[in-house]
Parts: C-alpha cells; sequence; structure tokens
C-alpha cells in the first residue's frame, strides 16, 4: 500500500456517485483545480438496477429544477451536468467502490476490478433508490414516464396526474406525505396498504384519513399494474382472504421507503442511521464523523431527495473538502 | 387588521427575495399548489444597490450552476428561474416586505406602499449583498465583467485570470479562503489589508502568509481602480503614511465582508446571528426560531453563499413550509 500511497498516486478528491450530488461535486472540485475523480458506479448488490447518473435515469420529465422553464429529460439533464463536471477536467472512472478503509490517512478505497486507490478526501454521493413492488409493468411505465413514479413532489404536479384518480403504496410517514400532496391535484387517492394499520405518525395519519378525496385499501398489495403506454388500472389481492379485486388509476404512487447506497461503508467506521443513511453531525455542513470524508445528496437525506437540494449539498461537500484540504496543506 | 386577516386574504406562502434561492421555493411551492406571492424587492437602505433577481444581476458569467455546461449569465439565469416560477402560477409583487410582525397567526406584513399583508407562512430569501470599498470605477467593472468581483469560489477559476497577478482585499476569514483559493490559478496574489494585522483565524493566516504565491500589502487601502474595459491595476494609499502607489492587477476580489438583507427583521422576534444572518435552529432544515417562518438562501448562509446552495435551500423551505401547512391543516 505504501507504493500507491506515494504522493502523486493519491487523489485529492474522489468522488463516489454520478447523480446530481456527484456531479456538482465534481463541478465545484474540478474549478478548485483540484482533479477529482469521479467513480460513477455504485453497488450492485442494491435492490434495484441502478444506473450510473442516478434516479434521475429513471425520471422522464422534470419541472421543478430551476434553470429549465420549459423541463428537461433526467438523462438529458444529467448529460449536462456531466458534461460541465467533464469541461473543468474531471476524471470519470466506470467503477464501483466496494470497499473503504477510512482507518488512516490518505484513505484506501478498493474499486470493483479489485484495485485499491488512494485518496486524500472522499466524498460520498452515491444517492439511495426507491424501493419497487417488483412487478415488471410497474418497473417499464416507472422508467417510460407511463403514470408510475416514486416520488409523487417531483411528479404529482404533472399535467397527466390532474383531476385524476390515483393509488399510492404504502403506510408510512413518506407514504402518508405523498398521499397528502397528491390530493392537491386529484380527484381522488386510494392508498394501498398491505396491513390493517399504517405505521406513520398519527398526526400524519390523521391527516390523510381525515380528508374526503382519500380512500384506503387495507390489508392489500398490488400484484399487477395494467396499461400499455399508459397506466389504465391495477390489480389487487387481499391479504388476508386472497381475493383479487381491481381499480382504474391514472397513476400509481410507490411510498415503501428508499435504499440508501451505503452496504460498501460497513465496517468502515463511517456512522450510519438506523436505516443506513450517512449520519451529517455539523447542522448546514457537509461533515461526516469522519474527518477528510464528507457526503452529499439521497444518501443523507431521507427529507427532500429532490435533484436540486442534492445539487446543493455537492457544492456544499467540494467546498469542505476543498477548505479541508487546504487547511491540511494538500495543494 | 380582522378584514384583511379573512380566510381568503390571507396568502398561502410568502416569498420574500428574488435570488436562486426565492425563485425555487417559488417554483416548488406553486407546483404544490399554494399559490405563493414572491415580493421581489429588499430594503432599500442597505449598503449597496440592490436588483431584484440578487446578487446574480451582477454576475456576467457563471459556470458552477450545474445543468449549464457551456455557462450562462446571472441574468439569464434569473430570467429562467422566474420564468419557471410564473409558468406554475407565482403571483410576483414588485414591492418591498418593510416590516414583519410574526407575533401571532397569520402573521401580518407591511409593504413598502405602507399596505398590510397576511399569511399562513413565510420564506425569507432577501439575501447578502456583498461588501464593496465603494468606488466607481469598482462598481462599474465588477456589473460589466471587467475583473472586479466579491466572489473567489464563483469567479476565479474563470480563464481571464489564469496565471495573472490578482489582488484580494480584506484581512478577515473570507479573505484568507478566496486568496488560498485563488493561488491555485493566480502567478501571484496580493493581499490588501488597512491594517497592519489579520482578523482571520491564526490557522487560515498561516495558510496565506505561508503561501510563495501570496505578497501582504499591509497598512493599504485601495483608493481607485484603473482601466477601461478590463481592470490593469489598482491605485493604493497608506494608512499610515498616506503614501500613493500602484500595483498591476489582472483581478480583483474584494472580500470585506457581506451584509444579510434582515433590517426589516429587526424587532419582529426572528433570531439574527451577531453579523445580521438568520439563525437555523434545526440541523439540515429551513427552520427559523418562528414556527411558520422558513429560511432559504445568503441570508441564513455566510458559508458557502453559492447559486446552487441557495436553490437547494429554496426547494427545502418549500417542502418543509407544505408539509407544516397540512399539518396546521391549511389547504
Amino acid at each position: 500500500m505504501s507504493d500507491t500511497a506515494s504522493a502523486s498516486n493519491v487523489k485529492k478528491v474522489l468522488i463516489i456517485g454520478s447523480g446530481p450530488a456527484g456531479w456538482t461535486a465534481a463541478i465545484y472540485a474540478a474549478r478548485a483545480n483540484l482533479n477529482p475523480v469521479c467513480y460513477i458506479g455504485v453497488p450492485k448488490q442494491d435492490p434495484s438496477p441502478i444506473l450510473p447518473g442516478g434516479q434521475l435515469m429513471l425520471t422522464t420529465e422534470v419541472e421543478n429544477y430551476p434553470g429549465f422553464p420549459e423541463g428537461v429529460t433526467g438523462p438529458e439533464m444529467m448529460e449536462k451536468f456531466q458534461k460541465q463536471a467533464e469541461r473543468f477536467g474531471t476524471r470519470i472512472v466506470g467503477e464501483d467502490i466496494v470497499k473503504c478503509d477510512f482507518s488512516k490517512r490518505p484513505f484506501t478505497l478498493t474499486t470493483s476490478s479489485g484495485a485499491a486507490v488512494n485518496a486524500h478526501s472522499v466524498i460520498l454521493a452515491t444517492g439511495a433508490v426507491a424501493n419497487w413492488i417488483g412487478l415488471e409493468n410497474e418497473m417499464r411505465l416507472a422508467r417510460s414516464g407511463g403514470g408510475v413514479s416514486a416520488c409523487a413532489v417531483c411528479d404529482g404536479a404533472l399535467p397527466v396526474f390532474r383531476d385524476q384518480v390515483l393509488a399510492v403504496v404504502g403506510g408510512g410517514d413518506t407514504a402518508m406525505e405523498e398521499t397528502s400532496y397528491l390530493t392537491k391535484f386529484a380527484r381522488k387517492v386510494y392508498v394501498i396498504h398491505r396491513r390493517d394499520e399504517f405505521r406513520a405518525s398519527k398526526t400524519m395519519q390523521q391527516r390523510v384519513l381525515g380528508n374526503p378525496k382519500v380512500e384506503v385499501l387495507w390489508n392489500k398489495v398490488v400484484v399487477d399494474v395494467l396499461g400499455e403506454d399508459m397506466i389504465s388500472g391495477i390489480a389487487l389481492q387481499d391479504t388476508k382472504t386472497g381475493e383479487r379485486s381491481q381499480r382504474d388509476v391514472k397513476g400509481l404512487f410507490i411510498a415503501i421507503g428508499h435504499t440508501p447506497a451505503t452496504r460498501f461503508l460497513q465496517g468502515s467506521g463511517l456512522a450510519l442511521d438506523d436505516k443506513g443513511y450517512v449520519k451529517m453531525p455539523v447542522p448546514h455542513r457537509s461533515n461526516t464523523n469522519i474527518e477528510g470524508v464528507f457526503v452529499a445528496g439521497d444518501v443523507a437525506d431521507s427529507v427532500y431527495r429532490q435533484a436540486v437540494t442534492a445539487a446543493g449539498m455537492g457544492c456544499r461537500a467540494a467546498i469542505d473538502a476543498e477548505r479541508w484540504l487546504a487547511e491540511q496543506g494538500v495543494h
């Protein structure tokens, strides 16, 4: 390791992830002459198929990233981000990081091809993937913009959902928030939950249960998503009786949680919360519990999860890394 | 006041400010069907001329806002943000808010024309203005992209400054950070300080004083900025001897602090720090000390001050306001 750790081989800033957070960190680090290296792969063992580019690669129309008044597609937007990072000299590596040793500096990271890479500072921006039911039509329509989504705040205001009957799957706080949000636009919102009570907090539940636009379908799971180009309905099964039923809906919002891509950090000493998100111990900063390791985007954010919030966090992480490196005398 | 506070007259979300934070809050609040009203004026009594659109109206070339790989001008970018906010139904009012009464809900705000406006929730996004020396040529060249700037992180990497002799004015932490940042690009950086010691922390000072590219000009003030289209030099005066001198520089970075636009909040009960920035008591959230009042952008950020960080904060404030209003039963 001492060979590869020779000064010239040590990356100043190593970024893991290639969504809005990772690319924005890369833009800022590159402009600060830190020659960042961006590992755009993410751990393959996660529950959903992951693409370089992050969750936005699954998003057809982005209407709320500021700067694009006519909207932009997710992949198009990520291409712009990447181009901007490359323009200022970011080096891109199409590999995953599978292991991190943060016990001594410079840090040692292991890539998916088994190579060891050394870095003075690391920015974690691996994101979180939405959990899906796992139905073929669900994934197909989510990818094609066919009315299936894992983010009401992102997609709920799209014209295709206005005054329609929609469905939310889930029973936690996020499902309640998404339902409450969708009632602003929808004619009616079904909440489909596999049990006979919600996990969500009482306040959240009351907000949803008291809303005349909401109908809860208890003890139900979605067993099929109907429709060719656009969703037309859902097939349900009762978890107690096994009985099948069907509902016509024009939109389906899956709110059964997210899985932060942090499995590769286990055993590294990096502090995660009980859901696997990276902890941010310093208010309004990008620090983690390990000096020299910074974090940005959905991997540390279970609250907002927006492209622009992730981008803002990526900028913070790069500025924090730059200032920390300067303090350490790394130029 | 009880008349104007009738349900139909109370704004759900009132946004003050029209930089990246304000417009992004407006985009998100509008898409959440909250009919936001955006007051785009800012207090006139602040030390610098303020334009609707925020500090970016003073920025010719923005290269680091992600999504624009070829760069974009500040005013062009703000026009896009505004258009996007308007597209989703933001109402824009060309007035200032001069007084806030947060003592009871709904809140009562007074506009510059003397009218009282009521709002269930408020998002503060009035920004902070860079302090300038106050020289005519300084302001002219700052506005025209002539090599005078108040933000090294924003502008330092521009080709026009590469391998050039630059100057930083100031003696605090920010001046040290900007100097340290600029040494990555510049051939040489003068630090011009009116006293014979820095206010900056010892660590910061050492970083700058130990850098061979830096020359400190103690006890000096800039009395003129030279050059027509681009800065060519600065005229200095010694604060002890009165002696005049001159230096050729291709860039001048003013780092003598910022003034957050919070004077109109004095007496409102909103907690400010000792420099006048809005305090954010909840880590990684947009809350202020007053329930229902949220904050975004440079008015609460003396650390990062970037368009994309402000935009991310604006998004957070709108999402927090939306969820808080739903909790309060305001639809």
